[in-house]
């Protein structure tokens, strides 16, 4: 409930009035007092999970051959600036505006409130403009800022799985449709304060409804799309494709290891009083230590079934951390938190050599980190955080048949038309010199030469 | 008036106390909660601009030959370094201390405030000593702090512009000027409350102030340094010289874009009421969607044009989209951002071109993106923002003239006493073998043979 | 007394109260709110310095050779992941719980306070409740965030100097044992209010409790691990290695730079009044400055001494200035910070080659860096902050000699049992290949040739 939290807030905010006729001044935080950090919360949030663009566009760019590097470093920040105005243009309304049981508003643009701009303009502020802004409890557009980061992210997803062979404007058409409509109106029934949120589903910063959502649209992309060429081999051989840039890849996680303090945090929505204060350290604590487990677990569990430890698989470990501890990073008993890092870490060990049985080629295991991982923190909440397991049953069901049906919607709608995939030769030569005309490392020999 | 502004504050917040006495407790944000506000956002924006330097490091170590990468990392730590000694000595009294119409004070080692070391020193702090802290509205070193990482904004853009080919010293020397007097005395003209500043002219963040004045600054540099060897052929052909690690410049505009919503919504330069905070989300999306819609007009523009997308268009399209909104990111109505953004980009990509005809040689493509969508940005306040477009070209033009002027007097002077032209030997053999005695990749083979 | 702070912050709170009851309403910031400012402060400086993890990952990563960068950007993944978690099953109580003069508490796994427990979980939150909270000055644990990330800023130290050579599990174990028992027992003398802090040990934000302690951990296994073959001829003749990927170590330079404002501004430990954040403030400005002083001086002594200017150095001279200032990053006159981090930057490159000489085999430079630039800024304490140089010196003693010996013990324990060095064809091999069975950058030919 994202967004009717608004109403929670607004409540509090009375709350606060009314104590302060009745007590010491200084028992409580003012309402206008509460207002900027309930906002700044938001910005500074916002500005971080911003950032896991830039880590996202990093792991990507790491995990991929050098010959599609350049392809992946313009999808990223295409996709990034896509989904901010889509979402601008319409995909906020849809989800946050008059919601009813499943979808918003289709109206467009959202902009500032009346009430904010009344404000700002004024040759002097009136006691009562000061008021019609302070009752919404943080300022629009900085919940706007921190929502709209939110879509990116799941946007952000998908790019991993079907690099190297996916044609660019294509692929940026499901960014528009994924975060124009896809997103806002699954995000509706949950944050918007819909049917699903009525139900009592239960996902404090989106392991479904982003992380999942992600998962989805690129799980169907992966299928429609097919395996790269050379990955596997007719004898059922799968061939590995390394990474070009193990450094980059790092620093993504890392990268995105910081943002999500802001994922998390932030998506405590509220920072104008103690309890809320309290509320989001304990977040960023689980948030970091269930990504602290996700390394520990998918380094031992390399090292057992390997022999070798993986760091591309440790990397994704911490990543599979965050993503598990994302719908109920508000668990009060800190060790919980390893747990399910730990778990959501050790599925995405397991997941990786299983999707290449099944020949789903996703080219920096975002399937089990977003997806596998989304679910099981999901259900973590219906475990450890005082949630009921069918309700988020519901809810992980319900999300992946509407984002898994809309997407092969869309995907095969572009197959059949456009097509999605470049040319063999594109392939072979590399999509940065195919698609692009340039190359993103060129003075390194062997760019072009591997696999 | 980045300074002046403190007076409104101070009145904002004497008003604070008579509203105090006049209301219920819980309408206004207390004075000194309203410093720390203060305060506190010109910490966090700080050190998001001060992380630019990291992006134009990055932009620029991805954008030059490998030959030149550690020379062009050089540069770029060593001017944000120098940016901030000078600023410390002499510049910012020149920018901000009893700023006359035309220059402010020529003292000496900017410290913090006696009211401030009295308080910080008090065995016992009076109400005396902490109204005449807050009575500042923000602390004294936390408006210096801020201030500073915008002259080395202005550093920044430089370096990029002439890289690959100018001797480090003399760089460091120009470098000095340029934060020590010629970007304090302009910017004294208006955040200092000087001439353009009684004028009217209006410039948010600083697309004139930062950006043009780099863009002046690097323009002259390279007409006086000239072009790479090679990079024009004696036909009139233009030789593209690829940049050597795109991902890595990739990263740069990511970190660079996450920099700017402090510069940009630091520039609100105060957090302390709900107008303040309203202000300031409606900054940081207009930052966000004047980038985004640079990116997808530089990649439709060069679809359109080169019949192939060009990612460091695409990067310099976010930049475009940035330095454009930077003068007037205050829009009410944020679709007029991606107009804003947008046209910002199309110019980029229509300059880049033209800079080639006239054989002036950008490496990174620094004077389109701060210099030209700069000046956009700054006529853009005067068509959409409410201010005077006479006015808006009456500062771009004195400012122009003045730092053009101002950077040519220092380039002649170093290119007719020590040199600022690297030998041919050494453009040959990259300034890091020439220069430093290193390479930047040295187990990559390929560093040294390209072009 | 990072710690018993509490104590002051709660007496200020009490201050605050009784004013309030006194003073018109608008003088002072409320208890709740400061709370709020307190606990957000260590957020948000607690996320700065957890990127400073990233920071150190791509440093090292950019000074080791290619055939060695997969492995080290796992091992600072793994270590911080093992500092977090190691913190939060034993270390943090060691170090702040229950502190007699030399040790804190053995209890286990730091979990939120009771009273934070009762106002989440409150279906109607009392005042009692609140006021149970807010007394503590912040929320519990953004304290426990802001600690942990100190404590894995020391184990980030140790990974740079023992590069290229040590085997990868044995390096964890010693990881173990220092952040659950090694730091924090040294921890607690001064920070958590032992034996140090009575003396008047004093050292802001950890020269000596964090640095100094990473150094000293970082020379016995130096010493105990010996050089990497190659690195010192039979002659005395020192071969110089030079790291792989200068752009990458110049971005974990300019992280760590950033992380800095986290570390040593969040070392205020309180934001909740107007003295706090001029406080932070000043701090901010001392940081930066002693850093760029470390630069310019670092590129001047290279100069000198070298003829040439030496990128890594200024690097180097960077962090030294950082280290240098951290003991006393509140110094009133910010000229003082330019000294002291300019002579900490002296120290280095003076340094680098003594310990060459004295064959101790530091990779990154991380010893002359955190060992002695720490101590050097522990005495600048002494010498420019009012602090006793005596004491200073009995602290920097002190410390030095518990850590030394207990990483000696451990170091030589893992030497006879499990063996640290990895086997000589894997260190020609290289650690990726030989440790974890893949390459950095696979596909760049040269990877695997140098040295």
């Amino acid at each position: 409930m994202k967004h009717l939290h608004k109403i929670v807030l607004a409540a509090v905010a009375a709350l606060g009035l009314a104590a302060v006729a009745a007590l010491p001044a200084a028992a409580a935080v003012e309402a206008e007092t509460a207002f900027v950090f309930n906002s700044f919360s938001f910005l500074v949030a916002g500005f971080l999970v911003m950032f896991m663009a830039a880590g996202f566009a990093m792991l990507e760019a790491g995990l991929v051959r050098s010959k599609n590097t350049a392809t992946i470093c313009l999808k990223n920040i295409a996709l990034y600036s896509v989904a901010g105005i889509m979402y601008y243009l319409i995909g906020y309304s849809l989800m946050y505006v008059d919601v009813g049981g499943w979808i918003g508003s289709f109206s467009v643009l959202y902009n500032p409130s009346e009430a904010e701009l009344a404000l700002i303009n004024a040759e002097e502020a009136t006691e009562e403009m000061v008021a019609a802004v302070v009752d919404n409890g943080y300022s629009v557009m900085s919940d706007w800022f921190f929502q709209m980061v939110f879509v990116a992210t799941t946007a952000s997803i998908v790019s991993g799985t079907l690099a190297e062979r996916i044609k660019l404007w294509p692929f940026m058409i499901f960014i528009v449709v994924l975060t124009a409509i896809i997103y806002p109106i699954q995000g509706a029934w949950t944050w918007g304060g819909g049917w699903l949120s009525e139900r009592g589903f239960s996902d404090f910063a989106g392991s479904t409804i982003v992380h999942s959502v992600g998962g989805w649209a690129a799980l169907t992309g992966a299928i429609i799309l097919g395996a790269r060429k050379g990955k596997y081999g007719p004898d059922g051989r799968v061939n590995p494709i390394p990474g070009s840039n193990l450094p980059l890849a790092t620093l993504g996680t890392f990268i995105l290891w910081l943002g999500w303090f802001g994922f998390n945090g932030g998506s405590q929505l509220a920072l104008g009083s103690a309890l809320d204060a309290a509320a989001m350290s304990i977040v960023f604590v689980n948030t970091n230590l269930a990504a602290a487990a996700g390394v520990v677990v998918a380094m031992a569990a390399t090292q057992v079934i390997y022999k070798k430890v993986d760091l591309t698989m440790a990397l994704n470990g911490a990543l599979a951390g965050l993503v598990s501890i994302t719908a109920g990073p508000d668990l009060q008993n800190h060790f919980l938190a390893l747990i399910v890092g730990g778990i959501g870490a050790l599925i995405v060990v397991l997941a990786v050599p299983l999707l290449d049985k099944l020949k789903i080629d996703d080219v920096v295991g975002a399937i089990p980190v977003h997806l596998f991982a989304g679910i099981w923190g999901t259900l973590a909440v219906g475990i450890f955080g005082g949630g009921s397991l069918v309700t988020q049953i519901v809810g992980i069901v319900a999300v992946g048949i509407f984002v898994a049906a809309a997407s092969a919607i869309v995907w095969l709608a572009l197959k059949f038309t456009v097509g999605i995939r470049v040319s063999d030769e594109e392939e072979d030569l590399g999509l940065d010199r195919g698609e692009l005309g340039l190359e993103a490392y060129p003075e390194f020999r062997g760019s072009q030469s591997l696999v």
